[in-house]
């Protein structure tokens, strides 16, 4: 089969690799339905994260199963299903604590930019629908794999209540589903944090009540003005720089919450800094697993439709421009078809 | 009057200096009735934080209203009160979430070594006592002044519930006060990390169930061990340094908590490194003045006898050996008498 493959910074390739196959008992192969191009995929493309070897890439994924191995019990050939970027066993005490992104067992799940996926632990990482879904669910459905599981998690994680202040830092895929998830979760107000006329819009649409276009000290000023001086209940940090997490904090009232799911990358936190700010700070790699559920059924009653950041579609071959489009702005989110 | 005096590190003076009166309406003076040393107190003493000029010290207190300014309200002469080391309104929007030590209007609060202080903001800072305290009650009545309210706080902010599992790093009278607030919250085990004899068996007094000795990573191994490799709920950081900040991190399974109240000196936190160990991280100043009404209340009923980590008492103008037994970890923490 081919499949996208990242050699170098900037390289993405659509060459032909080993289909995958059963290797454990408790592992099932899907046919993918769509996958897509991630921000973290971003990160190695960019050049910011090494590239050690040739790496199948991708670890979104929705599709249909085609074989499981002899140990799977709760999932079956036909059925379609979605699972998340780290394959967990959702039984360990991790699991059951709800960080399935911190599993005992956990495998990442990786080159999903292709025709066919193995995902280990099928059993406690993989969640079907209630059918097969119809074509228009596929984009949706899609987006509770990561994008919007993790924008989830940073409002989750940010404390996001009913009537609370929030601030979203990044208007990326997941900054943008972070503002949809705050926005379910009840908020009074919502401030997207965009400079981007096509994703200020997303923001509006999904629930953003304001948008400020101001950065750094200049965002966090303009924040504390919009909140009487007080600073925001909740904020999400949804980029993965020093700058955004600083801004996140400083942008927080005492006693409030950041959230942050932005792979730090060159991040160092000063203690006494963060002391005297006095927030409460969680984030991690978004245990997706612990909310697809609760998601998927959000989307199959087309309550949400989170979707709509894949404003690019193309077709698998044409990966490498899936990724030149979000690495130049020019796409939020690719979305790729078989 | 006569006071105590920080002009170098390691230079602590009891000496004259003009006795305090009402500057503002909100004012209140009160006479000590006894007063501490603190483990903030030793940063400066050891030359870990500059002294920029001779500095009256101290910041725990707790005794008699003499006089009051025009605008106080609810605290009146004569009656016996204790406040935090920093004055707060309790009026303003933080004050109302909890987080009296980022009060819009705070004021720190020092040279309470001596015998009369004024207190700022008195009728949103002090709380009085439902009468003048017999003798007996006044050690413990000081320590809810900061370190009790120090130490609740880490719990608190370390989200300990009945049943938890909870890790105090640092055998400070605030670490030993705050396995005395995991006990009061219902903690299930209380691991306390000290390799000191007498803090030890104050640990074990107040509610420990284990203790540990070994630091660092040997730390953390052996707290994997105790809690079946999965890591402690809750772990108080009670030091300020950053090995003991990187202990707690790395003792705390994912999804829990750290809650810090060592005022942290050079701590540096990798971003990388907290976002994959998946913890809660709250911490700052405590908020003293939220616990106060409620640990006056526990000590009044005797139920808990905080003032046991006062294992030195001097009268104050031996206030220099006060910090020279504590620099030295001859003595947990100095009771200053008047």
């Amino acid at each position: 089969m081919r499949g996208a493959v990242l050699y170098t910074p900037g390289d993405v390739r659509f060459e032909e690799h080993p289909e995958p196959s059963i290797i454990a008992p408790t592992d099932a192969i899907i046919r993918m339905s769509a996958t897509c191009v991630c921000g973290s995929d971003l990160w190695p493309y960019r050049g910011l994260q090494a590239v050690v070897e040739p790496t199948p890439m991708g670890h979104e994924y929705c599709g249909i199963v085609t074989e499981v191995g002899s140990a799977v019990k709760s999932v079956k050939c036909g059925q379609f299903v979605i699972g998340s970027f780290f394959a967990s066993d959702n039984t360990c005490p991790h699991c059951h604590n709800g960080y399935q992104t911190s599993c005992q067992h956990k495998e990442f799940v990786g080159g999903a930019q292709a025709p066919l996926l193995r995902v280990p632990l099928a059993d406690g990482t993989l969640v079907t629908t209630p059918e097969v879904p119809t074509e228009d669910l596929i984009p949706s459905l899609l987006a509770t794999s990561d994008v919007l599981g993790t924008g989830w998690f940073a409002a989750d994680a940010a404390n996001v209540k009913p009537g609370s202040s929030v601030v979203v830092v990044g208007d990326g895929a997941v900054g943008l589903l972070g503002v949809l998830a705050a926005s379910q979760m009840g908020a009074g107000r919502i401030i997207a944090m965009s400079r981007h006329a096509a994703r200020q819009k997303l923001a509006l649409e999904f629930g953003a009540t304001h948008i400020v276009t101001e950065r750094g000290d200049a965002g966090v000023t303009r924040i504390k003005q919009l909140t009487n001086g007080i600073g925001a209940d909740s904020v999400l940090e949804c980029v993965g720089t020093e700058e955004a997490m600083m801004q996140a904090i400083h942008s927080t009232r005492p006693g409030g919450s950041v959230g942050y799911v932005g792979v730090p990358h060159g991040v160092e936190i000063d203690g006494q800094e963060l002391f005297f700010a006095h927030v409460h700070l969680h984030g991690g790699p978004a245990p997706v697993r612990r909310y697809l559920p609760k998601l998927i059924e959000l989307v199959w009653d087309r309550k949400i439709n989170p979707g709509k950041v894949f404003d690019l579609t193309l077709p698998l071959d044409e990966v490498a421009e899936g990724y030149r489009a979000m690495d130049e702005r020019r796409a939020i989110k690719t979305l790729l078809r078989l």
